[in-house]
């Protein structure tokens, strides 16, 4: 399962240098499990998963829910990473198509379930869950680095593009988990055209 | 709950002239139950909802996910005839745009949990599902619609602009259940940029 999807990257980039503690393998654990399980599993079987104790679980974090929170908030950095460029010289077209480059490359992984992000949203349908509010903050994250780049490359309206760009990350993601086949360009093609009508060209 | 999401809509239409049978109820409830919860619900929880015993429902169903199929199936014509414009003499930018109003509409409903179709696929985690076949040939539906419209707009290429404005609509879809709030305009303004820039205008 190395770096095959988001949450593995996590794991790999959080515990190739020091011995990964209780909580990490726990967070790491639930970050996998989650996101190829859905948000329904048991304590029971992300505990199994982990290697770990429940009443080490319990030690740690007060429900599974604060687990599950935990776990998103240590995925983020990772997944960002993987998604966003770090600073470089390329003009602001360019930074923002990287993204979408590499989640058509996600999209091509057979165990590509979406924008982690999404699906914790979708599954747990309230907006106030601690998970929820993460889940949004990462999403914000995203939609902020479009809102940057926008505004660099002088935009007309900076803050509508970066929602736009938004739409297109998650419907493209949505779009390939309910195909169940990658996008073939999709992504990409559509960032061109919202980028092209807001005239931000190749420099 | 009348009208209030798409599957309480879809109970509504179907059980308005007739005495709904015990599979009606079964499937009604089910709509409502999956769109609100999840698709997690217990056969327990589901049969008390509808007011059907555990056996009433073996009886017709060979089990929960024929349940959760067999509800989209049933829910799936009332969404579509909220959302898609039955004919009129609209140019087809405007019938295009309809759709993305009524997603507006329901998208700042307090209760709206995304598009039910998106939401099941994302849940399942399986594309080969029962449900997840439904759910993407619901989808495919809406995609259509767009593609003819495109075609009759004389679109460039009407596959792609389907695809992108079906993208808009499950990511506004998204955008609204992860923010917790309505889209203030956003679908409609994407769905114009993608027309604009495909050439499609008012005529």
């Amino acid at each position: 399962m190395t770096q095959a999807t988001p949450a593995a990257a996590s794991t790999t980039a959080a515990s190739s240098t020091t011995t990964p503690t209780t909580r990490d393998r726990l967070l790491d654990a639930a970050a996998g499990l989650f996101y190829r399980e859905g948000v329904g599993i048991g304590v029971e079987a992300l505990c199994r998963e982990a290697g770990v104790s429940k009443r080490s679980m319990y030690q740690l974090f007060g429900s599974k829910d604060e687990v599950l929170a935990a776990s998103l908030e240590r995925s983020a950095p990772a997944h960002q990473a993987f998604l966003v460029p770090g600073a470089d010289e390329r003009p602001p077209r360019a930074r923002i198509l990287h993204v979408f480059e590499r989640l058509e490359q996600l999209a091509d992984r057979p165990d590509f379930r979406g924008c982690p992000f999404v699906s914790v949203s979708a599954e747990l349908k309230a907006p106030d869950h601690p998970a929820s509010l993460v889940a949004r903050r990462c999403k914000d994250t995203l939609t902020a680095f479009f809102q940057e780049e926008a505004e660099r490359a002088g935009a007309d309206d900076p803050a509508l593009l970066a929602r736009q760009l938004t739409v297109t990350f998650d419907g493209s993601g949505v779009r390939a988990v309910m195909q169940g086949r990658g996008l073939d360009g999709l992504a990409v093609t559509m960032a061109r055209t919202l980028l092209d009508a807001a005239g931000i060209g190749d420099r």
